[in-house]
């Protein structure tokens, strides 16, 4: 692959869309040609499946419903835009990928370990990203500013101790994986922004 | 559970629709309570999911993200309307179910059987019909029947060697599980009919 693939994470509210401009501008700048994505979603059929998995259906939706369609529309957003832009060394920036499945579906849910390593085995093959951001932030502080922003949809109604154990997912995954870099968004916007552009500068440098 | 689950599989133009109707009339006369359902779909969601399993999108539709679509539907009809029909003692009448995965995207597609068993494990958790009747017929044969009918559907399109291919996989788990019965259906409508008869008032009296 020419291009790089970098994902940024975290909970609602965590501030990834104004990081996600930066670091677009960020490589931009360095002479990169650059897309963005979004997950779920991304090709006209991953959006009508992330339509699907909002929807505040009123039937019981199931963790593995919720986790196949996550799954179906990062598939379909792989085959259709990731993999052809990478190929042809266009740089990739994410919003969200499968660390928001282990984190949300993985730690949030309960899904078992086993059921989320098969189906990401099932639908990605080993694929990974080759830089993901994960911006922590407390779940409270991350609501409340995404409740500033409208209503919160399905997912993110789901109360603030199924957040915590996502966060902590969050957490013990990037601790446990050196692509995975951990960055203080309750810090001020400023001080978050300086640690992007530091991260992203040196990022683009060393490959 | 006290309900008993009848699938009734087979290709297009195997002639499910009017074999369902006679099997859900003799259910009936022998006193039972019978709900039925149609696969993928049967709930709000599981009907959206089918809307997007079943377009003809203007990108590639991969397999696993059909596999996957295929089996989150799966999952919302057992959750919100299998599982509690059976458990109040209804008997449910299925336009097919997982027999049709392992066909299709199994047999069909080509997805591995590894790959398949994962999935199907994943969602089903080991949940199985009481019985399968498959309705077996030539592609050639079904789809002609299938065409008169109307516009096929983005699946329904995938030639000929796909069904074939199809065929095959269905009758070689059907030789294999005991559950699962084989009606010729290319034979006269009556004698069909007077095959299915046979088979479910025998079943009936059988449980």
């Amino acid at each position: 692959m020419n291009g790089k693939f970098i994902v940024v994470e975290g909970l609602e509210g965590a501030g990834k869309s104004s990081v996600i401009g930066l670091i677009v501008d960020a490589l931009k700048n360095a002479g990169k040609s650059v897309e963005q994505t979004r997950e779920p979603g991304g090709t006209p059929m991953a959006e009508a499946i992330r339509d699907c998995v909002k929807h505040d259906w009123d039937e019981q939706v199931s963790e593995e419903t919720e986790l196949l369609l996550m799954y179906a529309a990062r598939v379909q957003l792989l085959t259709n835009r990731i993999y052809p832009a990478l190929e042809s060394g266009v740089w990739v920036v994410g919003d969200r990928h499968d660390l928001s499945s282990q984190a949300y579906q993985g730690g949030g849910r309960g899904v078992s370990p086993d059921t989320m390593s098969a189906i990401s085995h099932i639908a990605l093959k080993g694929f990974k990203p080759d830089l993901t951001i994960y911006l922590d932030v407390e779940p409270a502080i991350g609501l409340e500013r995404a409740r500033g922003r409208g209503e919160l949809d399905r997912i993110e109604q789901s109360g603030i101790a199924f957040f915590e154990r996502t966060r902590e997912r969050y957490l013990a995954l990037a601790n446990n994986d050196d692509s995975i870099r951990i960055v203080d968004a309750m810090q001020p916007i400023k001080s978050v922004h300086n640690d992007i552009k530091t991260l992203i500068n040196n990022y683009v440098v060393g490959v």
